[in-house]
């Protein structure tokens, strides 16, 4: 059994690690931290942990979390960026869910978080988690940035279209939405019942945080600069990402619809929990829902150079909790699915 | 007052005309029509008529329609196919909130409603009622095709950028979300709230209903064919679209960003129902809840070529019925706006 | 035209109070605070009054507010105990939607707000603004306390059986729904969308504000001590209450079934907002969406003596908002339903 | 490996077999029925089932089915009752989800389901399946009659004052809410998105046929005739019932708060699936969400004679498919939890 700790076990991401850990056959999670509910239990707070989890919250400390063999950062951004570096250097692995080690400029983390980043070396040394890009770096990281939700739905749909090298660099759009767990469980009247419900409204269409991150692993996929038009939008779900991905075709490529089909679920077959749907298939959250799949389906509207990639997932398992264990799994040797076999929650 | 009839007055739509008409200063609903519920009362089947409207439901009739000064089709498509012609002949307006008469191409009609048409003189005459486009030939037509409403959503989100052909033909993306409304009260198993709550899903994405009707409306405001990428999408929400629209500008056009935003504002400025936000603002659809407004904000991310408008509507009134009160204002000589000054319902 | 001020204008009730008044024919509001936004277009922060409402927020003020012949609060409870005593004494009607002057004694004022009453003498004078029970007074009043929503439909439910004398007084119980605006427009992690849907859960089962205010009205009603069992829920809706209230007829009472209903329809026949709705129907919230109305209805399961009465209204609406600008129109001498005739939204 | 069938394989019961029994320890499902879907596979219908489920839907025959050791029925009333005594006969377990072998007397099957019993001999053998009353009588049971959802809330929110003889026969009420899959998916308006949502309604308060069978399960628990006034309710959410149940102790009954939490804690201290939270505590029909366990706090509001007890399940779980699973593991002596073991989906 390994002993891990959360950091940060209040927010809806590490309310989420709690679940798929609490089943996980490998793993006793020993810390389980937050600095405004130390000493309290977490099932006195979270009464669906009852019978689920017997921990007290602590206050955050690296001591404590040195016994830990892995750390999970369930945390807003600057916390994995305090703690991570002495935590590595005794030796414990980190996984950590939020944006400190994400973008591998220091400057582009300093303009989109405001915060400057005091861990260069470590950020250098970073693996981003996203298994089926880096799998291999990922079983010898000491330190994962997994990635975000957005970012982890886009760059699935279309990771195999930019390894070929298909697409019209400039011509990627993303119009995604996500459910409102994605904007966290912090106080803010968007996220309001009365506010967020029967409404949708994109936002951050200037700039979103996650474009970097975005852009970043697009133009590492593609092996060369990528750009992309995103545009989020929050609609009224509890959970759940749904990417549209619209990209034109190289003009001189010559590919039929059956045959990015085939070159998805080729890419594809061997990934755990990445699923191709069938060729005209629509792709709905809630298939997804409480899972660490990803389902995609391909579209060729009109029949010219435009594909149409639908790409869904869980915001808070593959886009957070769950991809996390996933890196957590292949850094430690277990089995990649381990902990992350559960059937979708449907109705 | 103006003596009108309703045809089919069960769905979405009907009971919107009846909401809206029942408040209308010019107005008298005088038939009512469900061949289902001929005989009940409609404030029986509907308690939040009580109080409201005094009607019964009775059959279709000719012979009772034709003593109205105008008529509203909220019917499934074929009905008012069948009825207007006669309606028309005999001096009564018609006003068809269905697809009957949008496509001026019958054999479009018959392609993607799998109905031939049997009136295709009338639907030469009939205006296509959108009146930031059709004004004047609205005031005058004996039968207005009222608009479906992701093409009101998207053509009013094109209109300034296409009337002034800055649009690269076949750039334009347009990702929209409906609320489950917009799927009428048929039964349908994905309508069924257990189904559609907590998810998002894409629907249509190889060839949608509207899609020939943005494109006809499109291409006649450029005054060229304009082709799209329509990707409709079900969100959680009882009404509301939110039309997201992504172009490219001409490769020569030398527009700023203020300059589009400016463009939008002079266009719309006697527009009753079309409201061009600050620039940057994200719109969204409870703003326009129960209203006949279109909110529009204009968007330049990344500062090249390409411009991200977003366009928000109700879809049973600006969407449905509340556009086709517009329309019958224009075709009597009333104001405008008279019985769709209605603020939104907010929260 | 009447000149009215609102204080707190960027809660629910106070931008519902602006829907409201928008339209009213009698009202021009000339003064909207808010401290916060003091300085800002109401319209630039509240997108869907755009073309509605040309005010900006002001930071409340004694003297701008004097100007004005009505002032509607729609504050937390602390802030018309402040400034309604100075207004009320120069000559400005006051319509307070909190709680300051509901409780008739400041001992239980204090216990249940944690806050000591400064104004027993205009406590005293105060008017309880439900015109089913307080209509003449209301015409007359200086200050009218309005009533919260659970207050509403629970004595709405129950006036005509308490004014009968027929019920037993211990035997109340009213298991109360409400939507999450009820809980109001401040940051609860309570009332955070990914918290609120696809849930439901009662809160202040061993105690509510609320109860003691509908335990007084009952008394006052019945003429005599009422107690009650009060259970409020919180259900995933935007708006709308629904108080399913139980009740046992005293032993000797011979009333059928058809005599209880006979005596809803008499007692309400001229109130122009409670609907009765036909024997054994269940009315909808949504019925009710936006408007000024309470629909009732009647049961009598198992045939005994045990009533079950079903009361639905919109929180924002009868519930607070409209129910004070029936207030209103009653203090002015106005047409009671001034303002207040907007059909439901439906769906 | 224990080989199962389920009949009615479409709907959200049976969804939800699928979805616990691909995951349990001790079971194969090899046999799917749906006369409709005869012919397809499971996953093609429902992608969620995807990697998780290979099988096909068959139509229901009794050759095929005979094969299985066990059989669950997800059927709507009259699917059980025509293939059940057979597959008993030839030593097949049979665990009916729907109503068939519900209600003791066959008279009253006739008068709620409009439907002769046609195995009166099977339906006295037939053991009512809630494990908390009837552990001993399941464990040797060929055929279980699994509760309904209401009923299992109410009558585990019930049981232990009950079996103390301590309530007022007449004096419950059960006012509850469900979730609209409780509706299950047949295409009925009042389950559509645009009907459910934002809107709260009773229904069935003259009679709901989950009644008798809950006064048949007090009656049984309490050893004498009880009888209960139970209000139904519909609320927006997918899952989820919250029972909130009121009744008044004996009048000589010397019984204060805390024995009766004492008294609740020592029934089902030894019950894997019903968690009495700590006094005071308000349940949530999310904590649940997913999971087999209900969920119950105490109330005791006044200090009077009067109990408040709040009561959650899963209505598809506790409520449905997970009592079934509950119960074939008792009939198969497998560990009564095995399969049963997941966390709530939270939020």
């Amino acid at each position: 059994m390994i002993d891990v700790g959360i950091v940060g076990g209040t927010g809806y991401s590490g309310a989420e690690l709690l679940r798929l850990l609490a089943r996980h056959p490998g793993v006793r999670v020993r810390v389980l931290t937050s600095r405004q509910e130390a000493g309290q239990r977490a099932d006195a707070l979270f009464p669906q942990l009852r019978g689920v989890c017997e921990l007290s919250f602590s206050a955050p400390d690296v001591e404590t979390l040195a016994h830990c063999q892995a750390v999970f950062f369930a945390t807003p951004h600057g916390a994995a960026l305090a703690l991570a570096p002495e935590l590595v250097q005794r030796g414990v692995k980190v996984l950590d869910l939020s944006a400190d080690f994400r973008l591998k400029d220091p400057a582009q983390y300093a303009r989109w978080y405001q915060h400057e980043h005091t861990a260069p070396a470590l950020l250098k040394e970073a693996v981003y988690g996203l298994p089926e890009v880096n799998r291999e770096s990922i079983k010898k990281a000491r330190l994962v940035a997994c990635p975000g939700c957005y970012p982890t739905s886009v760059q699935l749909g279309l990771l195999p279209l930019l390894e070929q090298r298909l697409l019209v660099p400039g011509s990627i759009i993303a119009s995604c939405t996500s459910g409102v767990s994605g904007a966290g469980r912090e106080l803010k009247t968007g996220s309001l019942f009365a506010e967020a419900a029967d409404n949708v409204k994109a936002y951050g269409v200037n700039g979103h945080r996650h474009l970097p991150e975005i852009e970043q692993g697009l133009s590492s996929i593609a092996g060369k600069p990528v750009a992309l038009t995103f545009i989020p939008h929050l609609v009224p779900a509890i959970r759940g990402i749904h990417a549209t991905l619209v990209a034109d075709l190289e003009r001189d490529a010559d590919v039929q619809a059956p045959d990015v089909q085939a070159m998805y679920e080729k890419r594809y077959a061997n990934e755990p929990f990445v699923d191709v749907l069938p060729a005209g298939a629509h792709p709905e959250t809630r298939s997804v829902r409480g899972t660490n799949r990803c389902q995609i389906a391909l579209h060729r509207p009109g029949g010219g150079k435009r594909v149409v990639v639908l790409s869904v997932i869980d915001n808070l398992v593959k886009g957070a909790a769950g991809q996390a264990v996933q890196c957590f799994n292949l850094m430690h040797g277990l089995s990649e699915t381990a902990g992350l076999e559960l059937p979708a929650l449907w109705p």
